[in-house]
């Protein structure tokens, strides 16, 4: 079977200057749904037509695309990929701005198809509002579609409608479309004309109205994914993930989560995130991209492209950015940021500190206030702490800097030359205290005052 | 035409010691929200009682204010405004806990009665369930309001109801007004009696319930802004702005945000915010007087009245405060506080940052944990910075200073007088390394405590 | 009268490796909320079965605990918990897993049960789709319970269901346990068939199902829980409390929230927290198990364990741990930590501060960036701070250190030893500026990128 996606339009209603099929839903552009779903079953070709060359920038690859320079009607479409069109093969018609049909639903759609022996085979819908659509009507072996502005009101109140997905067989198509013609109202070439030349045609009816359901403004589009979202959640509490209010949490598709982890509201969790058991997750946490163990806890923080192992607190107020990775039992606690950094098992940075580029080993005291000073204007330095290391609070590691094992570096101190093992190292300034300072300024001050 | 608003009712459900017409509504007193609409229409008066200075601290300006010592009803209210009323003029009542009322409707009320000539014109609501309110009764010219208290089952039945507002010949309001008795139940002037000895009468329908529902308690508060806040963001989605989560998502009614901008949920935008195209904002921010170009990125900040142009990248956990202008390109990261700041294009402070009384030219590179020392405890001071300046991590810049073009701040210094141009300044202590030290004292302490 | 409360059910569609009865309905552990409901009733008895051990761990006291080691049936349940009934009192039978029933209505069924000197009184319901519930069969004085199973058409059509919860007369229960059998296809001893034994049985009706809803998976578990709190949120609003969307706001019924208080989007208020009038908490505030004053504003912020008298401020992005405690008009700002510090009255503390262990006193400034070093990595040590001391930006004050009345820190000092009244102390290198330097350096590099 070959497929062919239809993605031309402008999708007006978005009032966008992208082309409508463009618009992420759940993370990804909306075509690539319909692409990702159709690669399941056979060779994809796509119809672009309004601002093509920034759809061809998101699009996956292995797709065959045409253009179709003028909008003219479905039928004109499917026309300007006629060499993709192969007489000896069947050929699915799809939408790039109706994501969710499922292969569940095309593969019945293609089997009633073939055990029919079908010219065409419509995937049709029941509506309880049918209004706006085309219903379907059957007469003897011939299946019409009317146009809602055609319909008279016996046809009005039929409920079964087109949902514009048909299979055609390839001969069938490649013949019909060189008669099809436009002479109507909008001058357009309709694909549901050809319907009505066959004699050979039944239907099969989506179950799940949301297959269907194309998305045309930017209202239509947040309705449709809170219910994506709202069936993302489902599941995942059916199996065992605690999601306290699942309307307050996003989670895409991809991500897995371990049973009796617990997700606080307002909390993202993207892309190929993986989560362990036992977690709590949130309130008011965004993870992307990231592997977290067993019990681990994530409060009010953002994760991304970090790796978490087991018994791990973070947060609340930190931030975890690419090539984070944190041991076991490491804590991680407020206004911290860690970058490309390595934090060893039971090491601990807690408060008001930077930590980038930086390799920790296990059981290291980051003090608060400690700034890894990795950038010098052009390049990235690396900062080395070594096991049991006690790092002062307040403290510049001026990078590239290695700090021995067991050592102890004097808070407020700034750090330029490594330091060996069991050292302890200062690099501060001595205190002075000049007493009765403020008590002489605030006489000369009075004075002063009283002189004006 | 004048108008004038009850106001002056205590609002017992409220549970407030405040009267009910203060409260705030989608971010202005309730009160101020019918002034505001009363203005377009002619000249305002208002009926205030229960603790009227409250009210007169918020309400809006060119207002003319009556008090009504004691609450004896609504033709009372209108007594104690007789002075405001005049006989060649129109009177439109409205009610200063009915916030939503429109000008479109209110100028249809307008046409009706000047058409008819009316002595009273009615605006009248249809409700599936009117119970609880007065109804409307035809009786030839005539119209009658039955109290629900006081309606047989048959009037029960009836849903067009009185929304309260009417607008009155100032001649006959005011000739009947002296009329009026409190020989009822409750002993109180209703201004409902005043509409059964007009023969000039018709009525208006509001085609929005929402126009004409009162506030009664808290829990009503919360259900009528959720409902004024979704019909903002529809508005706003389709125009081409994308919200994520509509029901997430907090917009005031009088920002502006271009197409193609994302508004990520639990995200806050009140005041005379303007937003510009495809910008990211969220989640997770609170944006309030401040002005945004486009290509712009705010997320998990607060930005109060800051002015912030393309392409800036602002967060996550940054406070832009009043005074912050960021320029082209600026990068504000994690923990970094700007308050009276400008900072020029390209510049960054990308980590544990204050920026107080600030002025940093353009290619600045503020390094982590950099304090600008504003204050002396009596007087803030001014920081500049020149273009190209590097300033190294964990500074503290001592106010007022200046930093010169193309010059390096090493980190951990204390820098308390000015640097001039092409200036590597330093102040900090010169590392000294204690080596053995850490070992010593483990062996004092193994001994100390071998021989206890 | 007794209370027996069954909890041995494995909850398999919790899919959990913890009973179902132990996991969290509003912060507290199922079947907690039965047992403190039923200590208002009587003496209260468990009967636990699955993973038995994890209940006793989390259980409240002065519960007699039974086991049952196989799930042999509700008959068998109270089977094994023989010895806690008696014949002279009556017997209570309730669910771990249905958490909300109340006093009020379990009292009705008591003085129904005494009243009619009843064998069993039944507690049922009403409901719209009675599907999969045992029906309530009323034949003469008798009353029997067919399961959904054993349901005709007819029986099926009946919308009174058994919510399982009954109280019985002592010696009955004690007698007929004795004949129970489980001859029936799940081989199960089945409560309800003791009930068809008795001549002497009536039911109450409960008003409201939620009491009577039991929890079976994790979906179900989060609408009751929503519900729950909706109903929190609506008293709150009734009470005279501000919830600007009750629907984003998460407060346990333990709460208590002055009048006039403003509760924003995105908070949790958990816990024996007390907050007083007119105080702005939120958006995205966390407080737990503390003590708010009057006109307090908590925006963005985490609090746990503290106590804030009134009109303090804090946040956006502060952390409030154990053992704060702010005094009347203390201001804490962003990237701000508190932990077991007290905070006189007027002192401020507003940028990248992190105050551990520390008693500060009134007026005092504590300067951006400043830290309490107040661990060595084997103890934790106090701060003091007197009144009117302004700790200048970015010190560490290395403790055990006091600072004195009046006295001033330098910008950038490390303190490590105490500072007298009235003095300045700087511990600080002072600044050198290396002229040209930069320029020096620019040459080189173009000479020897020349030279390549």
């Amino acid at each position: 079977m070959k497929i062919l996606i239809l993605a031309a339009g402008l999708g007006k209603r978005m009032k966008s200057k992208y082309p409508k099929v463009v618009h992420n839903v759940l993370g990804k552009p909306m075509i690539n749904w319909v692409i990702e779903t159709a690669k399941n079953l056979g060779k994809v070709g796509v119809v672009l037509g309004y601002k093509y060359e920034e759809v061809k920038k998101v699009i996956l690859n292995n797709v065959e695309i045409f253009i179709q320079n003028e909008q003219l009607g479905t039928g004109h479409a499917v026309m300007c990929a006629k060499d993709f069109i192969d007489e000896n093969d069947d050929l699915l018609i799809l939408y790039g701005d109706v994501p969710f049909i499922t292969v569940e639903t095309l593969e019945k759609l293609k089997n009633e198809h073939e055990i029919k022996n079908n010219d065409v085979t419509i995937l049709t819908a029941i509506l309880e509002n049918p209004s706006g659509y085309g219903r379907i009507i059957r007469e003897g072996n011939k299946i019409r579609i009317v146009e809602e502005k055609d319909a008279n009101d016996e046809i009005k109140r039929i409920k079964e409608i087109n949902t514009g997905i048909y299979i055609f067989k390839g001969e069938f198509i490649k013949k019909n479309l060189a008669n099809l013609n436009n002479k109507n109202a909008q001058e357009e070439y309709y694909l549901t004309d050809i319907i009505s030349f066959s004699n050979k045609v039944s239907t099969v009816l989506v179950e799940d109205i949301l297959e269907v359901t194309g998305i045309n403004d930017k209202f239509q589009l947040a309705l449709l994914e809170k219910e994506m979202r709202r069936r993302i959640n489902t599941k995942l509490m059916l199996e065992g993930v605690r999601i306290i209010d699942p309307e307050n949490v996003y989670i895409d598709a991809t991500v897995k989560i371990g049973k009796d982890s617990i997700i606080y509201p307002f909390t993202f969790i993207e892309g190929e995130t993986v989560i362990g058991e036992d977690c709590i997750i949130g309130p008011m946490t965004r993870i992307k991209d990231s592997k977290i163990g067993n019990n681990v806890k994530i409060i009010r923080s953002e994760v991304e492209k970090a790796t978490i192992e087991d018994n791990v607190s973070v947060g609340p107020f930190s931030r975890l950015r690419e090539g984070t990775h944190l041991k076991e039992n490491v804590k991680i606690g407020n206004f911290v940021e860690t970058k490309k950094s390595i934090v060893g098992t039971n090491s601990k940075a807690q408060h008001l500190t930077y930590l980038g580029d930086a390799t920790i080993g296990n059981n290291v005291n980051i003090g608060a206030g400690t700034i890894t000073c990795n950038y010098d204007g052009k390049n990235k330095h690396p900062t080395f702490i070594d096991d049991n290391a006690f790092i002062g609070s307040n403290s510049s590691l001026v990078a590239p800097v290695k700090i021995g094992k067991n050592s102890i570096i004097g808070a407020g101190s700034v750090i330029t030359n490594n330091v060996p093992e069991d050292t302890l190292a200062l690099g501060r300034a001595r205190q002075i205290n000049k007493e009765g300072w403020v008590k002489t300024k605030r006489e000369e001050n009075k004075n002063a005052d009283s002189k004006k």
